[in-house]
C-alpha cells in the first residue's frame, strides 16, 4: 500500500552514491515521482545526464515530499537528518540507508524525530562506490533492516510497504541496538578479517607468489578489503564497541582452531570445522514458513513492535505490509529451526 | 610435447575424488589413453557408469603407464606413492595433487624417487567433495604448482608440457618448501579465518539474525568453512608450522586494525585499509609480459631449476614447454612490477 487513496507517494533521495543512487534509480524505474540530490555537483550532473530527476538544491528536492531517503557517508547522516527534517513537513517520513543504526536512532530521539524517522539499512553493496556503480536491482531479494519503535509505528508500516513493494527486498524488523550487534558479526568483522588477510599478503616477502597462488579461499576472504578505505573506516568506527565485541568471539574461535592445529589434535580440529560448517549449511539451506499477522487499528503499539522484533530475532523477514482503516496486516517468513 | 615420437602418452589416475576425478575427466575428454582407480568401490562404480575407464585393481590401472597422477586424502599420499612406484617401471613419471608439498618431497627423496616423482598442486577446488563434484574444466586457467629439482628435471619438463597442453593450467614452478609457505597464506590461513567467522556465528546468541543479515562479506569470508571438515583438518595439519607462521602475520595486521579502531584513529584505519587494498588491486589488475627461454640439452640442471623457481617467486607462470633433441624451451609469463 504505497499510495494513499488520493495521491501517489512522492519521494526524494538525498545523497546519491552507491546505495542512495541505487534507491533513486529503482524508485525512478518503478515509475514513482522521485527527485534526487547530492552535495557533489559532478554526481548531480551524472544523474541528470542519465535522465534521473535531480534538483540543484536540497530544499528543492525534498519540498512537498512524502518520503525522503537519506544516504551519503555515515558521519554526515545526523546533520543531513536535521536539515531534511527542517525542510519537510511533519507528514513527511524520513529513513536512512546507513550501515549502523543505534547512534542515529538516539540522535533522532533527542531531536524529537522518532515519530517520522525510521532508521533503515539495506544490506547490499559492492566494492565500488558512487552513482556510477549504482543499479536499480541492487536490493532485490536483499535484507533491508527497518527499526520499529512504538512512537514511529505508523511510519514503519508505510516504509515496510514501500520497501517490500518497490524494492522486492526482505524487510527485517530489528531494534537499532540489536541491529548493530548483529551486523558487527554479519558484516563488519568480515571486513576486519579481509583487511588483515590482504594486508598481511601485501606485507609478506612472498607477496608476488601469494597473489599468484591466491586460491578461491583467499580471493573470497579478502574481497571486501578492496572496498574504498574511507568507507570501511567510517563503517567500523560507527559501530566500534559492537565490532570489537564480535571480533573477540571470532578471535576466540580462531584461537581454538590454532590451538588444535598446534597440538596436532585432528579430532578437535575436525569438530570445530563441523561446528563452523553448521552455520554454512544453515546459510545455504534455510527454509521458511509464511505467517500472516494482523494488528487492529488502535491496538497496543508495544505488542506490534514486540512481534516485529521477534520476527527479526528469529531470522525472519517481512515480504508485505498492508495498512487500511481496520489496522495493519503483515506477511512474515520465519525460518524452520536448524 | 605430450606425446613422444613413437607412441601416445598413457596415463593413470589413482584416487579419483574431486581433484583426481577432475584430472581423470579432463584427460579422458582430451582423448588420452587414461585409466582411473579409487580405493572406494562406489567411486569406481560411479566412474564406470559415467563411461570413464576404471580398473578394479590399482596395479591394473597403473601397469604400463607413462604418467600416474596420485590423488586421494593428503595423509594417504606417501603410502600411495610407494605402492604406485613399486607397480610401475622406472620410465613412469609420478606426480601428486596434494595441497602441501615439503613432506611428500622429503619422503620421495628418502625413497630414491626424485628422478621420477614431481610434487604437484593444482590450485583449484570447490567446497564439495568426491567424484560427483569433479568436472573436467576445473583447472583451466588455474595455477598448478610443479616442484622442479635437478634430479627430476626431465620429469618436470614432461609434466609441465602435459599440464599446460591438456589442462590449460598456469604451471607455477616452485620449490616444495617455498610452496608450503606461500599456500599457508594464499589458501590455508583463509580457511582458518573462514572457520573462525562461521564458528563464532554458529555459537553466537544472535546466530539466527546474523545468518539473516549475512552480507556478501560474511558469505564470501566464511565460504570455505563449508568444506568437508576432515579435508580441511588434513590440509592444515599437513602444513602446520607454515600455517601458524602465516597466521601470526595475519593476526598482527588484525591487531593493528583493531587497535586503530579501539583508539578511534581514523587515519590509521584508513591507511591500513589502503595497504590491504593494494593487494586486492594487484590481484585484480595484474598484467604480464611473455618471456621465451631455452636451455640446451646437456646444460646445467641447477641453472634451469634456478630460473624456473625465479619465475614462480616473481609471481609468474609457464604456459608452455617444448622438449626436443636440442633441449627445452619454455614460455613464461612474468607480472609487471606493482
Amino acid at each position: 500500500m504505497v499510495d494513499g487513496p488520493d495521491a501517489p507517494v512522492r519521494v526524494a533521495v538525498v545523497g546519491t552514491g552507491l546505495i542512495g543512487g541505487s534507491v533513486l534509480l529503482r524508485l525512478h524505474a518503478a515509475g514513482l515521482d522521485v527527485t534526487g540530490w547530492d552535495p557533489d555537483e559532478a554526481t548531480r550532473r551524472q544523474a541528470r545526464s542519465a535522465g534521473v530527476p535531480t534538483a540543484e538544491r536540497m530544499v528543492d528536492a525534498v519540498a512537498g515530499r512524502d518520503v525522503v531517503f537519506l544516504g551519503g557517508p555515515l558521519p554526515t547522516l545526523p546533520a543531513t537528518l536535521v536539515e531534511v527534517a527542517a525542510a519537510t513537513g511533519e507528514h513527511c517520513l524520513l529513513t536512512d540507508v546507513g550501515s549502523t543504526k543505534a547512534e542515529l536512532a538516539s540522535f533522532a530521539l533527542a531531536r524529537g524525530l522518532t515519530h517520522r524517522f525510521v532508521p533503515g539499512h539495506p544490506m547490499a553493496g559492492t566494492d565500488r562506490a558512487g552513482l556510477g556503480a549504482a543499479v536499480p536491482e541492487l536490493f532485490a531479494g536483499a535484507a533491508w533492516v527497518l527499526c520499529p519503535a512504538p512512537a514511529g509505528l505508523a511510519a514503519f508500516r508505510r516504509l515496510a510497504a514501500l520497501v517490500t513493494e518497490v524494492f522486492a527486498a526482505r524487510v527485517v524488523p530489528m531494534a537499532a541496538d540489536r541491529h548493530d550487534a548483529v551486523v558487527a558479526l554479519a558484516s563488519h568483522v568480515p571486513h576486519l578479517l579481509a583487511g588483515a588477510l590482504a594486508g598481511a599478503a601485501e606485507r609478506s616477502p612472498l607477496r608476488d607468489a601469494v597473489l599468484t597462488l591466491a586460491a578461491g579461499s583467499f580471493r573470497d576472504g579478502s574481497r571486501v578489503a578492496g572496498t574504498p578505505p574511507q568507507r570501511t573506516a567510517n563503517m567500523l568506527r560507527g559501530n566500534r564497541d559492537e565490532v570489537l565485541a564480535a571480533l573477540a568471539g571470532v578471535t576466540a574461535f580462531l584461537d581454538e582452531l590454532a590451538g588444535a592445529l598446534r597440538a596436532g589434535d585432528a579430532d578437535a580440529l575436525t569438530a570445530r570445522y563441523a561446528e563452523a560448517g553448521a552455520a554454512r549449511a544453515a546459510l545455504a539451506g534455510r527454509s521458511y514458513h509464511e505467517q500472516l499477522r494482523s494488528f487492529p487499528a488502535g491496538g497496543r503499539a508495544t505488542d506490534e513492535v514486540a512481534w516485529l522484533c521477534g520476527v527479526g530475532a528469529a531470522g525472519g523477514h517481512l515480504s508485505g505490509c498492508r495498512v487500511d482503516a481496520d489496522g495493519v496486516a503483515y506477511i512474515a517468513h520465519l525460518p524452520h529451526p536448524g
